[in-house]
């Protein structure tokens, strides 16, 4: 495959842009783990070309496994491959070096140049999109490393304009009836995205954008978290084990008021943004308290796809009605836009058939205990942003980039 | 209220049914606990007298409570009513004694008789409907608290019939279309099962029995415990934790074969009967083994609905094609019928509401982190079962009596 | 062995004197486990009876085993004998019934008349002590299992004098030297008081009296619960950890002072009795916020066989300079004596020789990780009070009769 | 205080030789923490530091601290400095870098010299001491982190020479009486050493040297990991729960025979050198198979102290009669010298009284639950190795460089 083909050349731009990502990093923030959930910067870089490794060069005659360790320590959760480094225990792992990784990493590129051919196509757009997914882990896990900092690092220095005031949350109504879903473009799409197919929808309404950070303010303000009654009952016993009393990263100041961590380091609480960081627990208790629910991912992608027909309503550079009103200049500003909490458990479609081979476990084997999240945050990259695109994490977490539309039934008609 | 009327009748019915069901037990056996899901049988007696007090008597003048310290100690988890003693820590409770709870029993039956009018009638329903609820969890907490006992003790003497060779195991077709599901009847329903609304099926298939014993030993035998590509990822996470490699209360006998730990004592593993026993994951690692499905639980409502327009197809007597090989006589036997695993996560309907008051937390808070079991069990008290009931529990649950029907997208039709 | 033995006349004392002890319970507090360490009356009934079979009656011929799962259950943690049921899950076995138990104990009791000969004396006697043991463990047990309970059940109805301030606490010189500990009478003692060696002692004083409640009191207002200097590293872990704030049974009152749970049941706090349930932890930091310490073993016993040369110092009635204020007529009083935490952890003495056989686990394989308690409280049944014996308990033991007698070096004579 | 002192001149021996025990680590390494009681190599340069900055420059007039939060980052355990980070988290923090802790270092080793006077000489002695102790630290630390990681990075290459066959083990008879224990010299010694005080031994004998690594393999080769008579109660659980099957570092081949793991990277194990890395209860067990015991520290100490008048007999060069075959040449060689076990537990000497102010936390707050080891390894500073010195860890511990050497109580004689 020569590098003048629009595959490999986005396989280079997309690996290039991976390591670009780390670059604001010390050696020793590449290294260190602070949840079971986090995984090591350097861990994304090495799981990442293992992919490509696994899925495209061991295939190869006459291809040399770079390190055969390496097939046992970067693995994931491929059963299918072979027995994997327990995912909680990443972080302890010095070696190997960060040199040596980014040596691993040149040693796959240049071996993709050489080995891979038309069959591969579709793995090494598997590969790429693979490796999309772990730049927003990058993110999400550098933020959560440095929030659990006393020094409270600060991942790129910048100076956060206040948001405007955002507009009157306003409910938007749309029709229901069978209904397409699920990707039916030309392009790729995960599995988990297909076969698209038909669903009915009873009329509903959306909220105009995202709940502020105001709005949730609100919400602690008039004792939601001391009160069972808005609580789903595992929400309330999560609640109650781990004493938590706001999103992840606001921390109380003694002076009243709230500061955050962001990517930018702490700043103080814009309450014009978008509420972030919230589990699915907070995001329903929330709902009910509004006296409105989450909305289904078929209402969201239904509504998405009408409101954006070519399917990538990010491209137009505008996300309305699902915009918030923050600009989306700056990756990884204080509060971006947000994945958002669907009401919908994640499983497989009708006549969901897994990709092929051992990428079969890819996301197939997940479709239990987990929640669909729609849309995607500023530490998306621009073409995973799509109305089919089925992100999806247990109801507890509170470290992704996520956030709060409502819907309801609309009026009594 | 008197006792002439129908509901005051069918409540004192219920109330005897239940005394009943503990009839063969010692008062030992009413006080223990053998895991956190499980509750003492004495518990279930005095938490089904709990709710009418709280939910009809406790409100009437005049009314004297039994004793106050019972709010706190048989209130299960209504956070509305107040805090609840801790689940995992019922069987630390020598008192109140067995006599006292049966005294308990009396006071509460004969001051409903006393106090309830026509405005209790839909509380006095509730209670009745939860009883009976009550009544199948007595007797999966009985069949587990004696098999964890080494003596292995007997709950009813019995010597079952080994059971025919089951019928062959055929897919039947139904169509999809727009389908009307819920509970749209006249009598009573849960919260749950409403409202009545219509989904989208796509035409499918279900299996004409439930699988069979000797179907899921094929399985185990086909190495299916130790192979991770068969499993979801929470799935196989379960079996590495608990090294289970069979159902639960099938002992492997070491002249080869098994025996079963039922309500009858250890008995040989009959393998005509449905399987029983088994959690929402290997419900779903059987069916993909035999590359098929579980049922959504929608599939299985309309196709109960359509076969017995009734909604109440264990009326008569024959549960075709759901029923299993298994004769009905016996409460409790070796193996009944099952529950049915289905792959719905247990949600709200469309503009669900939970009931009012207190009793809103019936069954709304759960729905999250759960999977739904359409049916019945030999267990189950026959006015329950009913098409569109909803039974849920998560994904690890075993001590039900729950099986497996399989569903697919039957032929290139 | 005819009944007209001292040794057979004493084997049956025992056993009625055990069955007289649990007499007071209904049959639900036979069967229930409050915490790991706790056994369910019904199992220290069923285990000193298995003892006896065990270690006598097993190996006679013609004995027939009186149910043979009993060895597996009743074990206590003798690996030699074989495999045993799990300590932390004794609650949860309703079967044998307690009339059942019962039964065996009359079994065993009767084949040990029939089998037992004079080759079985030294066993006869080992299971005796040992069976006397358990009586004060069966009051701890329960004490603990009614505690737990929110009904606050009552073991025996007694209507407490309040005690007299005690005597001014003061310090009593003894004087050092090469003195000898251990057992060197002609009567039983366990393996663990023995051999009976020499130690070199320093000249030390100990307090006249136990410490009183008062006077730990005095220690909790002064903060001592808050201040971790006060501490042993492992007991601020262990305060840390549970949220302790007074001694186990303590309960502060809303209007102010404290409750204390009792065998008689909830009673005022009496300030004036010594201060019982603390831990090694509690007890030491008490010590050192009094500017001592806690006794050696040795201290402890060579003053104490030094004021006792009989070696069985309650028999005169006194505890002097030993004593508390508290009158010793009742069993189970609110605050009896207690057995005195020292600072020597339990380690065996120069050419330890455990007991031969089976019963070489009866006490050597716990010396670590524990420490010595001397004296004895009034839950001890009186033959077992004597200088040399050696009761042990890991530090951070509340639920024993526990108190805290000081000491330190003296002036600077 | 000047730098060609005595002092200051081993202040800045001892802190370069600390520098240069982590020359050979990559920067990786020195930010991962393996298991709790393991800490990063990074912590250990920052927490030597923080000490002399805590105990001496912190009280100093116009001392600015390098960086406020290091009072809390690199604060062990004293509770009397103030809060402490959590010591099994010191691995999730990337933060400060390296680089900022060696500028940590040499800021802190210039205020020193400007700062510390001859008021600071004992903190200043106690700092140095301390940072010796972490010396030992960094090395069994290293080795845990190394050992941990799949790609068995080496510390120090070398090529070890196979030890001799070691001289037969005899048994060496020492005198009893009334001997004295503790520090009675003229230079530093640890709290815990003191006061030199009398105690009373009996004849015993101890083995000539330490047992081999062949000796505790027919050990193992006997069956002893599965003979629960062999060992200790809470040792046997401990066997159960971890599965351990081997000293710690061993690997058995699949060929048969073992490699171990050690600071030059994985080699054969060695039969002739000491076994290390034992912990208590696996020596107990050893130590009653070969049918003797540990020694006491008491019996350790009276012998060292009798064969090396000096009280620092590593400084002959031999180490006789408590050598290992081993020549110690080299730091850090597979298989060095081993601490020893000792069957005392760690508690206070008579009259014990701990360093004044908030290093009075350095010892004794943890006498409780550990036991004493004596002697030194070959990861001990040479000037550490003296006959009263007590190092001790918590019996479960099998990270350290530890061994057994036996004790008995002689012949008849």
């Amino acid at each position: 495959m020569h590098e003048g083909s629009t595959l490999l050349g986005r396989f280079f731009k997309v690996r290039e842009a991976t390591q670009s990502l780390v670059q604001p990093l010390a050696l020793e923030d590449m290294v260190v783990q602070t949840m079971a959930a986090v995984s090591p910067p350097k861990w994304h870089l090495a799981h990442t070309t293992w992919f490509f490794e696994t899925f495209i060069l061991q295939q190869k005659k006459g291809y040399r496994l770079f390190e055969p360790e390496f097939r046992y320590l970067f693995n994931s959760y491929y059963e299918g491959v072979g027995p994997y480094f327990p995912k909680n225990k990443r972080g302890t792992l010095s070696r190997p070096l960060v040199s040596e990784v980014m040596a691993y990493r040149a040693y796959v590129e240049d071996a993709i140049k050489r080995f891979a051919g038309e069959e591969d196509a579709a793995s090494l757009e598997l590969g790429i999109q693979h490796e999309q997914q772990h730049q927003e882990l990058l993110l999400t896990d550098i933020l959560h490393i440095f929030s659990k900092n006393p020094l409270t690092p600060v991942y790129k220095e910048a100076c956060l304009p206040r948001a405007n005031e955002p507009p009157l949350l306003s409910m938007l109504p749309f029709e229901g009836g069978v209904r397409s879903v699920g990707y039916a473009g030309k392009g790729f799409a995960f599995d988990n995205e297909q076969p698209c197919h038909e669903v009915l929808l009873a009329p509903y309404r959306l909220s105009s954008r995202l709940v502020s950070a105001g709005e949730y303010l609100a919400f602690m303000e008039d004792g939601a978290y001391d009160d069972p009654l808005l609580w789903l009952s595992d929400g309330w016993d999560w609640l109650k084990k781990t004493g938590v009393r706001a999103p992840l990263y606001w921390a109380r100041l003694p002076e009243g008021g709230y500061e955050v961590m962001t990517l930018h380091g702490r700043v103080q609480l814009d309450l014009h943004r978008p509420v972030c960081h919230v589990n699915y627990y907070e995001a329903d208790a929330f709902a009910r308290w509004m006296g409105k629910r989450l909305p289904t991912e078929f209402e969201w992608e239904v509504a998405a796809a009408e409101l954006h027909p070519s399917g990538h309503f990010m491209e137009e550079g505008v996300y309305v009605p699902f915009a918030s009103a923050a600009s989306k200049e700056e990756l990884g500003q204080a509060f971006g836009d947000c994945w958002e909490w669907t009401s919908s458990p994640y499983v497989p479609y009708p006549r969901f058939r897994p990709f092929s081979g051992a990428a079969g476990e890819y996301n197939g084997k997940f479709m239990v205990n987990q929640l669909v999240l729609k849309g995607g945050s500023l530490g998306t990259p621009k073409d995973h942003i799509r109305a089919s695109y089925r992100n999806f994490f247990p109801a507890e977490t509170c470290w992704q980039f996520s956030g709060i539309r409502l819907a309801d039934e609309g009026a009594a008609s």
